[in-house]
């Protein structure tokens, strides 16, 4: 059997969750979005780390290394936010061919700091060694007030579904680039995590919170499976970008798939208990309200005009 | 110019070291082992990466996948180790080709967690994507008393230089494979790292550590660069390995060569006040005297029958 017939989130289960665990520092490890370790009186430490491989996540072809360098760290603070976080440290690994110019390097970590700078972190150390494609590793160190924790298994029934800002955009770059076409590709190229900020705003109401990098429908199934609960969200609440509404209109092809099943956006899908929604709207305004966390019976769905279908599986980098 | 040009350490040195660095919490960043960050009452908290690629630092013609899983973990807690510190958690990032069966990610997992076991540390988190070689990257947090950090930038003149155990069976195998010749390969396929109880005591009676992997050479320069120390090594007592030895006769090259000039043999290189050497004597056995700590002004040579010779570079993971 084939590691990629099983899929990249059970694979992930199978193979780093098998040590009993007796350490009581580490609060969650494999699983979430984020490692998070109880180090003492302060806050929990949160570490995650994220893996891109040249010509599966970025294409030299129509990727700067500057956007590669940026793309690369605001994938791992999207992680961090999601959790209630705000991201620290870095620690970069590369593998890079023998003829990598030095130019192209300094690009790359332009972005690399030029991304740092924004989320206020620093990079504290890493590894270089060579390798056929360019493979770029960032492990990232954040924390967050042990009050202010939040994960994708916190959901509970009858919290509306929410999300920042609007879908689509990076998926449907993507598939213009794909096809060779001209439009707005800047959020397939230059994806922004939301901010420390924003997420520990969110936080402060929010039950269940993860970031959006495979796509809705995906997500969406990961907090449901986690939190046994259901869900159903509404196909015309669903907020979609100008960009993506652009391609799918060049392209012919649905934006509302694009932000069901594509990749990368980087927004936060979070649940909110209603009696909470009034004061999170006095404290921050860029989210739609999509939906409604149900029992676990009634499934996860997404309704079409009064119609419900159950939301297939998104994005799977493993599959792809 | 291409990065291959100014080698693994300048490069590290000149895209990391960019940003200013205004947290107080970052006791050490770019340069050291590992990176050490302050973060409360407690112990310094300890994180390294090391990435590991496919046909470069290790070969399924003659690795298993276990050997690869366990050479993964030994290479990083070996860093946390030269430090002083504990070993505590780890996280792993995979990038594998399309066709990897299930079976041989299992085998290099059962590697992965008996190397963790035997040091007692974690798997936390992961991520994994696909790519056309195996790159494995493991990021290791462990910790370490304030009092017990160790450096290898903290050498003194007149310090005595020592080496745990016996050196050059990593390189003597790989010799041994690239030729094709039989023998005893095991020190380069199934490395292991010194455990903490070694380095800790260790560190009770030593100024300077650094663990060598890159070739005892290598690490001594490093050693006395970041200390602004010179050092002189006497040939005849480098503590050479038996599977050293009998790779060198096999091979007609030199034993003393592999140790100097070898990579990944994960011995420890410290020095230790004159003052210390009784007490050091008492509490641990395994290692050898090899040298003495000298000012900056004499350089860093090797002592041959009366005669002094400047050490060459070592390894380099970029350049070879």
């Amino acid at each position: 059997m084939k590691a990629s017939d099983i899929g990249e989130f059970a694979l992930i289960k199978r193979l780093m969750d098998r040590q009993d665990v007796p350490d009581p520092a580490i609060v969650r490890g494999v699983g979430d979005d984020c490692a998070v370790l109880d180090v003492g009186e302060g806050p929990y430490m949160l570490i995650a780390a994220d893996m891109i491989v040249e010509n599966i996540h970025f294409s030299l072809k129509w990727s700067s290394p500057e956007q590669i360098g940026s793309k690369l760290v605001e994938c791992n603070v999207s992680d961090i936010v999601s959790m209630g976080g705000r991201p620290r440290y870095g620690i970069v690994s590369m593998a890079l061919p023998k003829d990598t110019e030095l130019g192209f390097l300094d690009k790359l970590y332009d972005g690399v700091y030029s991304a740092c700078n924004r989320h206020g972190m620093f990079i504290i150390g890493g590894d270089t060694t060579h390798g056929s494609d360019i493979v770029l590793n960032l492990t990232i160190v954040g924390d967050v007030e042990k009050r202010l924790l939040r994960a994708r298994d916190m959901a509970k029934e009858g919290d509306l579904i929410c999300v920042t800002g609007r879908l689509g955009g990076s998926e449907g770059g993507l598939r213009l680039l794909l096809a060779g076409t001209k439009g707005d590709v800047g959020p397939h190229l230059d994806p922004r995590s939301r901010c420390a900020e924003e997420g520990r705003t969110i936080a402060r109401y929010a039950n269940a919170m993860i970031d959006i990098s495979d796509g809705l429908g995906s997500e969406l199934m990961h907090l449901c499976d986690e939190s046994h609960v259901g869900a159903v969200i509404y196909k015309d609440k669903i907020p979609l970008s100008d960009p993506a509404i652009a391609a799918a209109g060049i392209l012919s092809e649905s934006a509302c798939d694009y932000a069901l099943y594509g990749g990368e956006d980087l927004e936060l899908l979070f649940t909110v208990p209603e009696d909470n929604m009034e004061g999170l709207r006095e404290a921050y305004e860029d989210f739609s309200i999509i939906g409604r966390i149900l029992s676990s019976e009634e499934g996860v769905a997404i309704d079409e005009n009064g119609e419900r279908k159950a939301i297939g599986p998104g994005y799977d980098h493993f599959r792809r």
